[in-house]
């Protein structure tokens, strides 16, 4: 592998770490907090180790795709360890795995939470908790990789690695361009959000985290009871919406923007997406009418929220869905699994993988029934490659592999099935609640330090698509090749 | 579709079936019990309907793939439709659905009952329930072709849908020959294992009865508390091992006959099946330690029994592993869906594709890692062909879909999502107590006719390995090809 130039690029991103850090210190100055040394400190050691790494580029600039997937999974870890010390420093979450764990779930835009008294936080760890959803939720690496000089298409296996879905080939060659119109499209629809937040009467420093969550997808609530703290039809249908948009492929902004929309509405995975949140929310409204009196725009306010946080991953709540009927609750489980589209800000096994998984279902049944005739798997209009058609069914094992080892580890807390299962699924597809001790009301807190480790590896696995991690975790990784 | 062939078919295995009745009417006589209008009725039922259908072979004897898997999915649900009327006609099971619910989980040797006072059913109808595992245990149409005169190759299609597996290669052009060898193998096992229980001091009619739900792989007990009733480690240790004999690959047995010992044990599929449990009894035997008391040969005996049980997904119970701690209750759960090697009684995803599953995650891994090198994914020493991985893959994702959607239509009974979760694992991967209200010690009996049904088709859906079942409801299966 390529270590000077991975150390090149690890150096170049904790000094984008340390820029980060100063706009919470800037929030610590403005309400006069007390946690500015924690991030002072956590900044200079950003910098002692950034500055000599990124010194000098290496003349060697390749990149293979093995150097890209270590550089991805290695990054992600060294961003969460080091945004984990603002937390432990100034004691307001004094134990290394549990700040570690929230650092985690806030880049890898989960939102799972070990906090059990969110409201006391101090405003400046508060806003870089919600902060790191919206840097983690569109990539850093991708980040600093379009804003180094002259990057080249070298490093698109590190952009490849980190961008979610199964195929990437609209980028190739383009990438910095790409990367740059992204974050604008990204800034824009934020900046947007925490307005239409504002006007709804939400307070300034609450609209902008909870606009950092819904764009990152994230779902760290800043409420005890999350957004339905505001009870607020308006925010709910505000926040319902963007999460939807947030968790679209932001190639379909891209189209839109080159004058193409037909084009981007004719997307077959927006036609997945938009039909499982459209029969989620439907069967969801129906269930739950007995428990909201009957009163069918009301249980449709709070099925539509639900739905549309947890399909996209976000993860905020204004209901306590763990009293809807088990039905209800199946539901919002297994979208939990599908997630939201490719190339979005959300994670989950991803609309475009669950469509050709279907599909392809549905075309091997078909060759059963007339073996003679042929029969083509077709994505997007175009037929499905076999390479990608094994990558997605082989994501889909070794998704499944990483999900029953991570429920029998942490089962050694002796907590309950349904805890159990719900916590990995909510690491693992990045939502952020859980069922049981970690419901919508509960938090991540009881569960072993190990069980937080092994929950953490789980939000960094389907944060960046498995293979980085196991990557990082593979004997054969440090061996000569 | 060739319909007067299938008819012809089935009419035969109707013919069988009646037939098959009159041991449990013997049975009945034996014990001068007042139930023998009930097999007689259903005798007669079969008779009228089966004699018609198969009074002519006709001209066309061609059986092509989809035809074969037609009747194999129609063939085990009117098998299983009329195997209930003695239990309805008796009054024994007054309710169809229950009646057919109990048929299905005998047929298919999951093992999942619906009676809650096993003790009160006659002998007649006990024998009937438990010889309905033998006889679905090794395919009752691959009985019926043997049988029949003159079958060709052309049939191989229907052995192959009936036989669990990815691969079916070494059965083409010997259909006959092999089907009358495997059920001596069958038979002669069984027959030393009623004579191994009678030894122990377990009575006639309880060790036929045993005998045949651990042939089978089915596990439906005659006492209340299961196994745990007879409370002998002697008795425990012959089921025991008399089960994971029954979930080896029956090729394995003949190529023992055929004097080739050695190639048997080197079958990779039968060291992952044997690590697999090695690992599971190693693991709950250390978990459950306290329980009893330190006692390492005690937590042994436990461990091993319910290891074997369920692996083999037999579902006899020695202990209410409902009780255990919540580790080894996940690995309970998690082998079950691995289940037993392919070409055995067992039901699961079969060890050899949780085999090719696993290794191909690792190849996939190991090129990311060095992408110039080849990797060639090898099972049993050789290449795995591209199809059969597809194959592979694409039933995985099969099951898993089946899988979800079961657990989504029988939340709406709103029991506890363990209950759900676990009563549909338990009947998808045929093993026959789950967890929760249908724990070690429960009964499905409390879901509702829509939830029995849906669990009936899981049931035959794991049996047949998916697609037959799936044909019968496709819509396209009756359109003209």
């Amino acid at each position: 592998m390529n270590y000077p130039m991975i150390g090149y690029i690890i150096g170049n991103l904790l000094k984008v770490e340390a820029g980060l850090l100063l706009l919470p210190s800037l929030v610590v100055i403005l309400y006069r907090e007390d946690t500015l040394p924690a991030f002072g400190i956590t900044i200079l050691i950003l910098l002692a180790l950034g500055l000599p790494l990124s010194w000098k580029k290496p003349e060697n600039h390749g990149v293979h795709v093995r150097d890209g997937l270590f550089t991805v999974g290695l990054s992600w870890i060294l961003l969460s360890v080091f945004g984990a010390l603002p937390f432990v420093l100034s004691g307001e979450i004094p134990h290394f795995v549990d700040a570690f764990f929230e650092t985690v779930s806030g880049f890898t835009t989960t939102g799972s939470s070990i906090l059990t008294d969110v409201e006391a936080m101090s405003h400046g760890l508060l806003f870089w908790r919600s902060f790191t959803h919206w840097v983690g939720g569109m990539g850093v690496l991708v980040f600093v990789l379009a804003i180094l000089p002259r990057t080249s298409a070298q490093t698109f296996h590190i952009m490849k690695a980190e961008m979610p879905g199964p195929t990437c080939d609209k980028l190739v060659g383009k990438v910095r361009h790409t990367a740059m119109l992204f974050y604008s499209i990204y800034l824009v629809m934020t900046i947007v959000l925490i307005v239409l937040l504002v006007a709804g009467g939400m307070p300034v420093f609450d609209s902008m985290l909870h606009a950092f969550g819904t764009a990152g997808t994230g779902g760290f609530g800043i409420k005890a009871t999350s957004v339905a703290f505001y009870d607020s039809a308006y925010i709910d249908g505000v926040l319902g919406i963007f999460m939807i948009l947030f968790g679209i492929n932001f190639n379909l902004y891209y189209l839109v923007l080159m004058g193409k929309s037909i084009d981007a509405l004719k997307s077959e995975e927006l036609h997945w997406y938009l039909g499982i949140i459209a029969v989620a929310v439907g069967l969801i409204t129906i269930d739950i009418l007995p428990l909201y009196g009957e009163n069918l725009l009301r249980s449709f306010r709070y099925a539509f929220f639900q739905v549309s946080s947890i399909i996209t991953t976000t993860g905020f709540t204004t209901a306590d869905y763990s009293t809807w009927p088990i039905f209800s609750q199946s539901i919002l489980v297994l979208i939990m699994f599908a997630g939201a589209m490719a190339g979005s800000t959300g994670g989950g096994i991803k609309s475009s993988r669950v469509a050709i998984l279907c599909k392809n279902a549905v075309r091997v049944l078909r060759s059963m029934l007339s073996p003679r005739s042929v029969h083509t798997l077709k994505f997007e209009g175009k037929p499905v490659e076999a390479q990608t058609l094994s990558g997605v069914h082989c994501y889909f094992t070794v998704y499944m592999l990483i999900f029953a080892i991570s429920v029998l580890l942490i089962s050694l807390d002796q907590y309950d099935h349904v805890s159990n299962f719900t916590a990995v699924t909510t690491c693992l597809n990045n939502v952020g609640p859980a069922l049981g001790v970690c419901g919508p009301l509960g938090s991540f807190a009881p569960f072993s330090s190990f069980s937080k480790l092994v929950l953490s590896f789980d939000m960094l696995a389907g944060r960046l698509e498995l293979f980085p991690l196991l990557m990082l975790f593979a004997p054969g990784t440090y061996r000569k090749h």
